[in-house]
């Protein structure tokens, strides 16, 4: 197994409060492969935590018959990359749990960066966040499910991020490629400047 | 509809020849899943055609049915952005014929791009491979599925590109969030530079 590396970043990803298609604030069913993709990307990137947000008892229960098949059950023998990847994975209620878990956790609680393609008083280009996230404050990267997170949860946030603009216009990106995208940015090693 | 941006690269995910966990040469399962988030990848990074390759004809009209469903029928009006991601995804039995397409389409055989965690003679760095997209010779992009490309496809290649590394040595990232971060740092605007 792979050595565990610690750093000051988390991240959740939200299935309430969330808008659909028609601006209904709902509750996006949990993806049971966001859960793995997700919980792989943090795992490459050396995020601590992943929470899985959702107020669903029976949503909440899909993710830990999940994990526990992955981390015990024969899943563990089959396939440990798998396992590996799930081990920080943690399922919530709401984002102040996950808040609260980090604050208990780090002593400290972490500032929250979002992504929006809306310009806000606390927006900043991804070099200003990259070199925020290297000094030792904790920060919760949290990412909406379904069309995107409420909006009282984004203008609440510390730190707001640009949305991952391409080439084409089109911006329709699944939220566990733009998860991969935005830590890759944030984290990755600077391959560009090689 | 996004306009249409047309690139000199294309892209292609090989489910044949690729290796299984015990290191056999087998043809793996198409992911439908992998089909509609590489087709919005590729859209968004104005990647020209997405060549799905299989050589099972099953599988083919698996994909076949799945763009007609959502190019043609009810999906069409049901969520148009998948619609639009899978205008330029296409199928193919063997990379050869990407490769084909792509000569009769732009009148000059592409150089195949391929990710490798070994070093070759023609590995290149991610600027360097970035700087050769920029110039208007067609470029293919090949990635496998399962646990990796047969390796005299990889051998073949023109370009040999480093694969991603994260930050923890953990390295086994679903190949739709690779082709998602390989496509960033390809063609992506450089935020890192702003």
């Amino acid at each position: 197994m792979t050595e565990s590396v610690h750093t000051n970043i988390d991240l959740a990803l939200v299935h309430f409060p969330v808008y659909n298609k028609s601006g209904d604030v709902i509750t996006s069913s949990v993806t049971t492969l966001d859960v793995h993709d997700i919980s792989r990307i943090c795992r490459t990137y050396a995020v601590d935590a992943f929470y899985v947000v959702t107020p669903l008892e029976t949503q909440q229960k899909l993710v830990r018959r999940l994990m526990d098949h992955w981390l015990e059950g024969y899943g563990s023998e089959y396939n440990p990359t798998r396992k590996e990847a799930l081990l920080n994975t943690r399922v919530v209620s709401v984002l102040d749990d996950a808040v609260a878990d980090i604050a208990r956790r780090r002593g400290e609680k972490p500032r929250t960066v979002i992504p929006s393609a809306k310009p806000f008083p606390q927006s900043r280009s991804y070099p200003e966040v990259r070199a925020a996230l290297r000094n030792n404050d904790p920060h919760l990267l949290v990412f909406g499910t379904g069309w995107g997170l409420e909006k009282g949860i984004v203008e609440r946030a510390d730190i707001i991020l640009a949305p991952i603009d391409g080439l084409s216009g089109y911006n329709h990106l699944p939220v566990r490629a733009a998860i991969a995208i935005i830590l890759d940015r944030l984290l990755g090693r600077d391959t560009r400047a090689e």
